[in-house]
């Protein structure tokens, strides 16, 4: 896997609206599975009445409950309409600045930074490391990672921070949630100047079209992204999700074990199919190295098998022989792996 | 009323979430004062269904039906998170451009522009003359304006636009659909290429929470614009909203006299209270001079009144002398004609 420079393609996993009543089953989204729980549909159903009414400019009341939660102060908090823009504030915030990408990574870090001037540098996430004297600049690291799953621990990265106390880490934790471990290291922004975290309630509480993330920093850092932060940029229903977060979990741990060890069976079934190779990550999604084009592996399986898996090309840093799959249901695994085993044995379809 | 240039202080109006149940008449929002139609209630709460998938990353469907519907093209189309985003992302596509700010104006002109380091100039609504030769400028026009009312014709706009090729119009038409006869120059777009108008639905089908807007322009400015764009900025329940409204207008040509008709007999009645001097605009809300301080007669009205009204200080090119309402149902008018006569009588509460 080598490491490409400015090669992020700018698109997109979960593109199932792109093939109406096609898709049976999508492995292309990494949210969790289970769906959106019963109650949040209640909470967000409910909580159409209230969109008659502006949400708070900065979403003040909840941000200040999520601040609490998180054991940090609420001149800590931004919250923001999805992890997205909270990506784009930080890039802003920091405009003209050296950053670093941790490859392969989520396009939108690259695109984010080259809005904003950055000098953009690429590194492989597996090669970062941690106990070094790092050239001054901005990491953008994925914790776990997207779309490997592999994880730095955490205390690995607070290591890094106090040793380079002229560079800034940018840490997303949008998946944080979806590991059996602890990886976090948001409570130390309240503590150590150059931590921002990232983190998103998207993936956890299936709501990818509230549009739900926020973000935690140094009151500095924090007062520096809200001077470029729009008013009302975060929906009501989004505040809602935040609001019901603080009191109800996403899933218990132990479907969050099964989710896991599903997973990871998953992935040693396809391992042993010829022609793909896996690595299972910490996270229930990994990656699948093809002996064919990811693009036209992708349309094969959506034409024959209804199947909708991600393209891995469009992150930067890997070739087009790479997908990504995210565990689902036992029956919608099985489909998958009988379809890869087709055409494994009839390559000549898609190659 | 004079032009104070950069005094926009980024406050907002309906700010009744900062008063929890105290605010029982609330004129500080321009909404449309009927309420969310049912129906539309109906959609938005089977929407929340949907969110358990991606949005499209632009709103494609939904950009394309409704570039349809206005009688422009997709590619003249970007929808956006509120009309808040259209106005920063105008801002960023033309940073460092110098632009004038058409005075009294909501202040979020002016923030954005600062953020994109334009070089800002001021000038008065009332002054601005359509049949000359201006300096080459973004011009930034709100039309109707808010929080005037006043409204600048169509025709003379576009008249300005053609005669002035190096200049750009961005013209907010977030209250167009609130007059009663037509006042855009939308359709103009995809037609005229340094014209960019700004809509919201908010107003007109009382969706503030939501966050729902778009803009229109020629085609090489939305390419322009688009560059900037985040991914999936624009919530699923969003685009329901755009969806609903291309087949259902937010109320009926006889409503809206109506509606402009008992704003003009508010702004009269109010006119007659001694310290106290309005003068109707076009869409259903106006400023009122006040002689007193702005800030404490709405702190008076919320204390004594449960009435919330807007302190327009915030509005840049005002002084803080003025409050701006917006027509209400009959039984609140009431309320207010009331409290501020008591103001009137009895000055030393507020002065």
């Amino acid at each position: 896997m080598s490491v490409k420079q400015g090669q992020s393609k700018f698109l997109h996993g979960d593109d199932a609206y792109r093939y109406p009543g096609k898709i049976t089953a999508n492995f292309s989204s990494n949210v969790w599975p289970g769906g959106m729980q019963p109650a949040l549909q209640s909470v967000l159903q409910q909580s159409v009445t209230s969109v008659t009414t502006y949400p708070p400019v900065d979403g003040e009341r909840v941000r200040d409950r999520l601040a609490e939660k998180l054991g940090v102060k609420c001149e800590n908090v931004v919250v923001t309409n999805g992890a997205t823009e909270a990506i784009y504030l930080i890039a802003q915030a920091f405009s003209g600045h050296k950053s670093t990408i941790l490859m392969p990574a989520f396009s939108e870090y690259e695109r984010a930074c080259s809005l904003f001037d950055h000098q953009l540098e690429f590194k492989r996430y597996s090669e970062f490391q941690t106990f070094i004297r790092l050239p001054d600049s901005i990491y953008w690291i994925c914790n776990p990672n997207n779309p490997t799953g592999s994880i730095i621990d955490p205390s690995q990265l607070l290591l890094s921070a106090t040793m380079n106390p002229n560079s800034f880490f940018v840490i997303d934790e949008a998946y944080e949630s979806l590991v059996t471990h602890d990886c976090s290291i948001l409570t130390w922004t309240a503590k150590v100047k150059n931590i921002i975290v990232i983190r998103s309630l998207t993936k956890s509480y299936v709501v990818p079209g509230v549009r739900v993330g926020y973000l935690s920093a140094s009151k500095e850092v924090a007062q520096r992204i809200n001077r470029y932060k729009q008013p009302w940029s975060v929906n009501s229903l989004a505040l809602s999700v935040i609001d019901y977060s603080l009191d109800n979990q996403p899933f218990t741990p132990n479907e969050l074990e099964c989710y896991i060890a599903e997973a990871g069976k998953l992935c040693r079934a396809i391992n042993q199919i010829e022609g793909f190779e896996s690595r299972i990550g910490e996270a229930g999604f990994f990656l699948i190295k093809t002996s064919f084009s990811s693009a036209k592996i992708k349309q094969y399986l959506i034409d024959n098998h209804g199947i909708l898996v991600r393209d891995a090309s469009s992150f930067g840093g890997i070739d087009g022989q790479f997908i990504r799959v995210a565990n689902q249901r036992a029956a919608d695994n099985e489909k998958l792996i009988a379809a890869l085993k087709m055409i494994s044995k009839s390559f000549e379809y898609v190659n």
